[in-house]
């Protein structure tokens, strides 16, 4: 299935990486490619079911373990229903959040999954992006732009600035960790700005 | 976990494994034992709600992985909040259907998967009954008893005589794989007669 490209974005909340996400795919579009602009947790009907049987209810119903099963199948079936096929056609996919988002979470609220998580990864999903832009962004700024959006993603972002703070440093770990593969754009300026970095930048 | 005793019961559709289980928790309890009587898939509230987003629907509109990846979430929600639990109290655990339902599920349709499957139950479920009780049966004579019955169990119940042979010769295989944990019992007796050898062989 890698006969497409696979470009994924991370970032804490209101870092803009949606927007960018959107902005790359429109340019793509634009100079005459096929782009899949998805999004996870969801991205197809089955990955949507799951995604609302985990975040809907009780934060607290399902343990670490059972979400990262979870999430895990809901991937599972993004990949097959909807990245892999895009891939095998040529398309270029562009999913705002992938297993980065999986990995920083885990990393914060649950270090010692870690494992976990790169064992079920590379059992059930076996693939990463071919580039992974991180958005960084100042966590007070962040923050701010999410709370003037109305929120849309739920329990993402119902989090403080402490642990906006935190989420940062875990993306920043993981940009240090895998740095072939994520590029650290700078998202404290105007979207247009940030947008032609990462034109530049791919 | 592994104060209490853990127990499972396993055979085709129509097997009786079920009344069996329902035997032998109230013999337990009428000999003064706390027994939880539980099943799979499902067997705590969260674990059901993923039983009925697998099992309802379309059949095919899962993958044999990600349905593996959601009936492990299911079983890990209820090793926490059921199985888990009642061991650590001392309880004895009754579960009609556990991991080998998997085993053998997976084996029939995907073999390929078979070593999935064990890296993912070592990874996230990790125990195994103290003792599997295997009521086997005669498919012809099981399937008679099933259909007598109205389906319960969905999708388990609607396979024809074809599959159910082979699922006996996949339980059977399994019986020779785990020689010391699971015990094969013949169902083709009067259900008191085979509960009464189920008390004589635990």
């Amino acid at each position: 299935m890698s006969d497409g490209l696979f470009l994924s974005f991370e970032g804490i909340d209101g870092s803009g990486k949606s927007t960018q996400a959107r902005l790359l795919a429109e340019h793509l579009r634009g100079a005459g490619r096929e782009v899949v602009l998805t999004r996870e947790p969801g991205g197809s009907p089955g990955a949507e079911e799951i995604r609302r049987l985990v975040l809907e209810g009780d934060p607290d119903r399902w343990s670490a373990e059972t979400e990262l099963l979870l999430f895990t199948a809901a991937r599972r079936d993004h990949l097959e229903r909807v990245i892999g096929p895009a891939l095998a056609r040529g398309a270029t996919v562009i999913c705002d959040r992938f297993a980065d988002s999986t990995r920083m979470y885990q990393g914060l609220s649950r270090a010692d999954l870690r494992a976990s998580v790169d064992t079920l990864h590379d059992l059930m999903i076996g693939i990463e992006p071919d580039r992974t832009f991180l958005i960084d962004m100042d966590p007070a700024e962040g923050l701010a732009r999410a709370l003037s959006r109305q929120g849309t993603e739920e329990r993402f972002e119902s989090f403080g600035a402490d642990l906006q703070e935190k989420m940062r440093a875990g993306f920043l770990a993981l940009a240090r960790e895998f740095p072939d593969r994520i590029t650290v754009i700078d998202g404290a300026h105007a979207p247009d700005q940030v947008a032609a970095d990462i034109r530049a930048r791919l």
